[in-house]
């Protein structure tokens, strides 16, 4: 509660969205604007719904033909199939390529120590990794900015049904990729988890939507994936995948999609999301395999195989309970601090990258020298220690690898600070989850260690490269868990590197408020699971403790980049709302035969996505509701010119030029306006028969419904668009439209500034910890 | 497809039905039959939606006051807490008390074998069967028949939102834990997980409701829990917790229920579900170690320790490939013909049972004296084997443990199919999975004990006790599959019990259908990560060719017993009707002041659960819905005499006298019913005012809408009853209320006989096995 802001730091990054609000205010629109990466673009909702038309009902759905469904269920296991290896080629072609440039980086630059040329050492350091780090930030800002960060929130709002056009195109793909193998090989404090799975989750859709279609890549049969339902089963097993492969944790993966990032989930999807992942489990099993026979390079060879962590033989006791409860508060406690603190950096860096590119490249390029000195500076601090005797490794070691950094000490010294600083991320990791080496590492280096990491991972997140959360926050973590384990000395019979792993639990739990995927991924990882009861416990400590403060890091960032992400729950608000309170706004209507140009001004004019059509006299008796149409689905109409010369007229019939295919929703391309369309004079006065094309089955709720149960049918089944519909039969027959947008506390607080205030003070509520902690425990 | 019966044979077991759905066309209810356990009873549907009225905002959940919060996330944990603490008792007092009961009775007759006393031997092995079956057949039938068979169809029911009185009553409880040991030390071919979930999710909502009101144990505090949204919650953990203690397997617990019982899904249940299945982990290890000083009698040396399997060394090469899709071809051929088999055993078993008691107990009588002579008679087929040299083990062994059984054998030998037939089930399964004895088993002696042990699964599961399918289906599993690795011969470097553990996983694929949950159990009890790639081949392979041929086991069971079970997709013939096409029988409504005569005339004529209330002129212009209102809520206003002396004298303030608990709903306890109340003939001409208790926002559906999306509607957000509202603004507000049971098949059928017919040919393809592969698939 002390480190949250007041109410008027809560807005999200995006400086033109309040300018969009008041736009929105006069004429209501269901696209927006968000932060997608590092740039503002428009964003779209998704519809989940089935589409219950005239047309349609002829598609192969509705009739069910054998040939059809085997295509379809064929199609569906073999894209699986698809993305589990091509998710497990590029895990393993991250990995490779890092392991190498950073192996080749760590090699030349020791190599120069060793002959005493500390200056030129921390030149060709820094500038190669002011290179590294210039040419990621270059591609990102000039060719894909959708790349930049984590890509995390940017797929849970996918899930949520938020599309942004960018986030899974080609090239965003391909920048993603080499952005990020360049961050991490610069050795910015970033981590590669969560690019790796917002890149698998491009490949899943890239594949699902046929490569391409700008290239012409695209296949017939994938027809069936042209819709967003399809896609977002897709994407949530390309998500999984792409844990799986950072992790090298097949049911780990499934399970960090279930829990924190697909908001719909249906038991069948578990096991094609499951199938994808052990597709990854045994690519990467089949490549290593592959480099141990020493063809890749410096991988393989001492570097850290994926994180093949195996922790030592876990015996615990009643006594060591109280200093894993301390690690879980603490974790907590920093956790949520690392998420405060990330938010504040995020506004000030977001005030710089808005001034243009070359600030953002200035930014990258300062924060890429400031890691080099600390990377480099910081070792000299420590004094050298003499090696242990009667261990295996080679003690100094000199090359890259090894717990034993010789750095700038005398023979047979060690540099343990230069063993944590002057290392890959992965390594460091490795060396901090070590068991037996409770001894090597000096209290203060550890201390210096977590302090520097600490804050460098905060620095280095909001760059316009790719940059993941995970690693940090992972090493972040080990590294106080080590230091606690020092300082609890003999008391404690744990092994420091098992501290190491419940640390990096902890703050896992205290900032991503991850739970169940924290304790399967580690499992995983350590492959024992006598040491899932601690884990179990620092986690939820820790990430109760957090809740009392603020949110998990990905809500924080959904909410900072200005996503209408809809939660699960209904707020307590809602209840004192209905939904004739919050529907706003002009609302245009068609009727069942309208004017080509009735339509094209409307589609002109507005930006709705969502029409109600209404069979009005004289072709019913009184105004009707008839359904509900898409402004996709009438560009399509207006496109093909499938219009009557008057309204009596004898109907053509449509289906005859029309299939169900060309409704087809295509991936995250652009999509045509209706500005891309030209009519004649004479056609803007025939008419169009929107009836076979109007889904007859929208869902509608009466207006004086509660908005909580508004929001729970919108939420739970997936909806763009649902109809208010009047509680009096006296009035026009649809009274409005609800969208995201009308869900989100912003809206409702614009419309009755007093929820805010004082009446209900229902917002200290919201406020309260207490109230946190109850929502995310529940 | 070939094994599939006509549709005559389709029906339920439930004779009664029939006569039911007669009576259910000429009077609408929403309550009815099944055969819950082995008896029939009346089943009810639980009610998800959130009941908004004005009473009811002033309820703690809609002010969200902190200490209400905090007693309910705290009473929430604790809850999770004891039932993992519990179901771990539970668990580890099953395994015990088995293990001993069996363990006596083995070592009693393999002793007077010893003695060559066969014939005493036989008598006291088959007269102990029989007495232990019989007193567990005695207590179901007599005491809880909701007790018999595993419980899982019945819980998957309840988390459908089907509610039957006595599935989770304390003696239900009691007969089930005293029960199922009876019948498992009996030798009986029955396994003890289904039970031993059905057990824990009894404790979960007996803990929920606080112990028996009966006996007046509740408590304050646990008011938050007398509603079904969070019982149901409570009692998916506890089911997560009985497999977990079955089989030990914290993650495939939690897996198991959100892959193949839970209708509903929320990610912060994940981890509540997680943490309690961690505590039962806990708890068990506990007691294991407890055990391991042998203070356990002849539990833990060398009985089997809760299936703490530990496989040989997996190493497997391309070669290996094609037995495992053998296995998994295999798998699904003979799973699919043991539900099949299941089936028709059962039909012939029901109107066995209907006969009565003594028959119920004549059957089980039956089958355990064949149990017997089978398990004691067979072994003499085998001929002996000479011990093999150089082993570890007593070779022959002389009491229950070991591989080797002398059975009849001379000294230095021993009886391979003894090893297998005269033992616990779950010791067979240990020595099946057991690496490095390839060559202890003959290949006839395997064969014969899968023939018999398949059939011998079929027969023992429909008798009057309680029983598990797991365990059967495992170890015939385990027999084939050892069989496949002895045909394959040297053409296979895997182990022979490899083979076991894949040839159980096939089966349990082919037969229950699970996926994710085998390989995550079967990957905790092996406690090997390498095992995943072939165990998930072999899964795909065998649940894909057995959904060629028929449903899940668990699924087929919910049919026959006659549960309404709701599906998470909707038909495809639903596209094709309408709701208005389904509503049925007459309509009874309230107005919003309404005669208490009118509204006890109503709720004796009828069996409705809920009904509209609808203001009337002169209270409104036109008649207007204003909500839905509950039977039980009617129950209490009757019972509280909330009476008003006319219709527009003085309103009595309501909220006086009563409190939203006195609304909340009560266990699985037997309600209160209308005939239980009396009223005065003044009473009889007074007015309730119906509005404070009326859910105001009830979710409705246009009479126009597909039923495919009422479907959707009805099953995501957990609905009871569906209002439907006509299209046309000038008849009643409201056309009728739609149900769990109108959205199911035999409703529409029954209405349009046509649909099972010529017309459409939905059921051609309904019957099609590429339909169901791709329903199954999806």
């Amino acid at each position: 509660m002390a480190i949250r802001d007041a109410a008027g730091e809560e807005e999200p990054l995006l400086i033109e969205r309040r300018r969009f609000e008041l736009l929105r205010a006069t004429s209501k629109s269901s696209s927006q604007l968000a932060l997608v990466g590092s740039s503002v673009s428009a964003i779209e909702s998704l519809d989940y719904e089935i589409v219950e038309n005239e047309l349609l009902s002829q598609d192969w759905r509705a009739r069910g033909g054998r040939a059809n469904v085997f295509e379809y269920v064929l199609l569906k296991w073999t894209l699986c199939f698809l993305v589990g290896v091509l998710s497990g080629c590029v895990g393993f072609f991250n990995n490779i390529a890092i392991e190498n440039i950073a192996g080749i980086k760590f090699v030349v630059t020791s190599n120069m120590m060793l002959a005493n040329k500390y200056m030129w050492a921390f030149g060709v350091f820094a500038s190669s990794n002011l290179v590294l780090t210039m040419f990621a930030a270059v591609i990102t800002a000039y060719i894909a900015p959708a790349a930049a960060g984590s890509g995390i929130p940017e797929v849970k709002a996918y899930l949520n049904g938020i599309d942004a056009p960018e986030i899974f195109s080609f090239r965003t793909l391909v920048v993603k990729i080499v952005g990020i193998v360049n961050a991490v090989s610069a050795s910015l404090h970033v981590g590669k988890a969560g690019p790796m799975m917002h890149t698998t989750a491009c490949i899943a859709s890239l594949l699902g939507q046929g490569g391409s279609r700008k290239y012409g890549l695209t296949c017939r049969w994938l027809r069936y994936f042209k819709n967003d339902r399809d896609r977002r089963d897709l994407v949530t097993c390309g998500a999984a995948a792409g844990i799986a492969a950072a992790f090298r944790a097949p049911i780990g993966g499934v399970i960090f999609v279930l829990e924190s990032l697909a908001s719909w989930w249906r038991s069948a999807l578990l096991w094609r999301a499951f199938f994808t992942t052990a597709v990854v489990a045994v690519v990467l099993r089949a490549f290593i395999d592959f480099c141990k026979s020493g063809k890749c390079g410096l991988f393989g060879k001492g570097g850290l195989i994926m994180y093949d962590v195996t922790a030592a033989n876990v015996a615990y006791h009643v006594a060591d309970i109280p200093p894993v409860i301390v690690l879980g508060v603490i974790g907590g406690i920093l956790g949520s601090f690392y998420n405060f603190l990330l938010r504040k950096v995020l506004r000030i860096y977001n005030h710089i990258n808005e001034k243009g590119p070359a600030y953002k490249l200035f930014l990258a390029a300062s924060v890429s020298i400031f890691t080099s000195c600390c990377l480099f500076g910081l070792p000299w601090l420590a004094s050298c220690i003499p090696c242990p005797g009667g261990i295996s490794e080679a003690c100094p070691s000199i090359g890259r690898s090894g717990n034993f950094k010789k750095f700038q000490c005398a023979p047979d010294h060690y540099n343990d600070l230069a063993s944590l600083f002057f290392n890959t991320n992965d390594d460091t990791i490795k060396n901090l989850y070590s068991a037996g080496t409770d001894r090597v590492f000096n209290k203060y280096s550890i201390l210096l260690f977590f302090v520097t990491s600490y804050f460098l991972g905060i620095l280095s997140y909001g760059i316009v490269a790719p940059a993941g959360l995970f690693i940090p926050v992972i090493l972040t973590g080990a590294t106080y868990g080590r230091l606690i384990g020092m300082l609890m000395g003999s008391k404690s019979s744990l092994d420091h590197g098992l501290f190491a792993v419940l640390g990096s639990a902890s703050l896992l739990g205290g900032s991503m408020r991850m739970t169940v995927s924290i304790c399967v991924i580690l499992l995983e990882l350590t492959n024992n699971l006598l040491l899932l009861p601690l884990v179990m416990l620092v986690v939820l400590i820790s990430k109760t403790v957090a809740d009392c403060f603020n949110t998990s890091i990905y809500d924080t960032l959904i909410k900072l980049k200005g996503f209408p992400f809809l939660q699960g729950h209904a707020e307590p608000y809602m209840r004192q709302l209905t939904v004739g309170d919050v529907v706003t706004g002009p609302l245009h209507v068609f009727n069942g035969l309208e004017k080509v140009g009735n339509v094209v001004h409307i589609l002109k004019t507005t930006g709705h996505n969502g029409f109600p059509v209404i069979d009005e006299p004289p072709f019913s008796e009184i105004p009707v509701l008839y359904g509900l149409i898409c402004r996709s689905h009438l560009l399509v109409l207006l496109k093909k010119k499938c219009f009557l010369p008057s309204p009596l007229s004898v109907q053509v019939n449509e289906f005859e030029q029309l299939s169900a295919d060309d409704f087809a929703k295509r991936g995250s391309v652009r999509h045509e306006t209706i500005y891309d369309l030209a009519f004649t004079a004479e056609e803007m006065e025939m008419f169009i028969d929107l009836h076979p094309f109007t889904n007859t089955s929208p869902y509608t709720v009466v207006e004086t419904m509660s908005l909580a149960k508004a929001h729970i049918l919108f939420r739970e089944v997936g909806l763009r668009h649902l109809l208010v519909i009047p509680k009096l039969p006296c009035r026009s027959p649809v009274v409005g439209i609800l969208t995201r947008h009308d869900f989100m506390f912003e809206h409702a607080s614009q419309l009755y500034p007093s929820l805010i205030g004082g009446k209900a003070k229902l917002f200290q509520f919201r406020k309260s910890s207490v109230i946190k902690m109850f929502r995310s425990l529940q």
